[in-house]
């Protein structure tokens, strides 16, 4: 599977994204039609259809290998009160993912899907972006690669997650960095910190924009200085199943975030995301418009983890199987409209 | 099971609804509080745990048993071009249902869900309500008993969909009926009528409210003027359900609409009720809003037979695994905010 070997052979595979299918997609489209329901009558499960047939390069695309990974960082930014939990819960949540006791776990398990859990070096928290550079070149690149390490030959469907306290605040500073406005526009209460939290994430994004914006000239440079070793994983993991044509199914605000620096570059980046709800985080829907993608689910989460994804996966999986074991008009002898 | 011996009887037992258990809510929402995740964090999925608890009287609700019924009705109204399909279609699309080729097929099997298909009394239609009531007492109040034998002892939620040509035509009506309004304010594109016939179904259902309306002074007289078999079947098999204290998902707007005369009547009848999603017809949206229900999913289907329903079971599934089987902050050693 693909590695990065330096920045710019990131950027150059960035400038170089493979295309759907579109022989396949119009395969798909016209099996939608034999289907015995008035046409468009299931909605967006027929756009799913569509879209991973043309991803899967097959007018019938299956769906049996899905593959979740959450990844988890510490940030320097953390210290500055930007949560409602003290940073060392990063890591006990890390070992709850470990003995399957966490939502994520029993999210996995109703979905079927294959579970990764990827601690990123949690005893070396980022530096604060407030004051410095979230990571080093080789600290980027690596969390980059741990994220497209994720993928198997197998996997059919991806999504991400993450854990890590504080990290809604270097989420928000990669938004307006991508896509402008400022911490007042993009910050928001993340996992429930109060109206004075607001206040120091609101501020902490604004001088960290202050400090990068300005050195923030491809986006493996926002993401390094940014971002956070999650998030970057999280990027990573998604250009990856990107250049493998592998469609993933997009977390919350965090994991939207980790791709706006790529989107900012390439509009079309997200091409092969679908997005799987929109969060609590009041910017969530802002973000998915820039993004250009529309959330299948709205369920007022705000929990990350990838736990919206994992509830999603259902509604791919239907998708696919009503596209593909559905009766045709012809064969159940039914009249067209 | 219930069976409902009369019109008086079925009146009775609308008038005197069980509740959910207060105590067994408290206890649930008390779980919740505990569960290694930040309060509130899985939104509605907290919510839906916390219903479901109140219905079974447990603060840890299970879901093994979901039964799926598909009703099948013809109609007199089916004869003015209300639809876009022709009246035999409904009898063609029990026999795929029969078969398993039909999109509620192919979802019943993906959220593992037990499926009835009731036809009823296919090669007699409903009176034409236009001109007169569309069914006897007798004819109602079996159609009303046959929603009610879906029910089994081991059911522990309930989804009920339907096929019938023409029905959201009475469907519109019931609505009118049951919270005003008039045939231009509930009618929609259906199954994907063009405007002429989007215009009959106006028509049709102002000459129905304006013949039978005023005769309309009980849910039972309602459904008998206005209704149809497969809409009196959801209207018995919702109601039963709630004798029962089964939860119930509920599908579209000719689902949501079977269930309006009873809410008319009784303000928290649908209590018991998730609305699975709002779809594509136009008025189901204000029709869920007068029932008091918020829609899970937004998909954009009009397809009916129980569909979006199905698509909503994972859903349940998942708000209750993550209640019963996440580890608490004192179990997985987390600390709180």
């Amino acid at each position: 599977m693909i590695r990065f070997a330096d920045r710019a052979s990131l950027l150059a595979a960035l400038d170089n994204l493979p295309a759907p299918c579109a022989v396949s997609t119009g395969a798909a489209r016209a099996r939608q039609a034999e289907l015995t329901k008035p046409p468009g009558s299931l909605g967006r499960l027929e756009d799913i259809a569509v879209f991973m047939a043309g991803w899967q390069g097959t007018a019938v695309p299956r769906l049996h290998h899905v593959r979740g990974a959450v990844f988890a960082g510490n940030h320097g930014i953390a210290q500055q009160g930007v949560s409602a939990f003290p940073p060392e819960v990063t890591r006990q949540m890390v070992d709850n993912f470990m003995a399957g006791g966490a939502a994520i776990n029993v999210l996995a398990r109703c979905c079927e899907a294959q579970l990764s859990i990827v601690p990123l070096d949690l005893d070396r928290p980022t530096g604060d972006i407030a004051q410095e550079p979230a990571m080093s070149d080789a600290e980027c690149l690596k969390a980059l690669n741990a994220g497209a390490a994720v993928l198997t030959p197998e996997t059919q469907l991806l999504f991400v997650g993450e854990m890590g306290i504080g990290n809604t605040t270097p989420a928000a500073a990669l938004a307006a960095a991508a896509f402008g406005g400022d911490g007042n526009q993009w910050c928001g209460y993340g996992t429930g910190v109060g109206p004075d939290g607001l206040a120091r994430k609101i501020k902490a994004v604004d001088r960290a924009l202050a400090l990068h914006h300005e050195h923030c000239t491809d986006p493996f440079e926002t993401l390094r200085r940014l971002g956070g070793r999650e998030i970057a994983a999280m990027a990573g993991a998604i250009l990856a199943a990107r250049l493998h044509r592998i469609p993933v199914l997009l977390d919350g605000f965090i994991a939207s975030a980790a791709i706006a620096p790529f989107t900012a570059r390439q509009p079309r980046f997200a091409d092969h995301c679908i997005a799987a709800h929109c969060s609590a985080e009041a910017a969530h829907q802002i973000l998915l418009e820039r993004l250009g993608l529309q959330p299948l689910l709205r369920l007022g989460l705000r929990l990350g983890e990838g736990s919206g994804a994992a509830l999603a996966v259902p509604i791919i999986r239907a998708a696919i199987a009503t596209h593909g074991a559905m009766a045709t008009f012809a064969e159940a002898k039914v009249a067209r409209s």
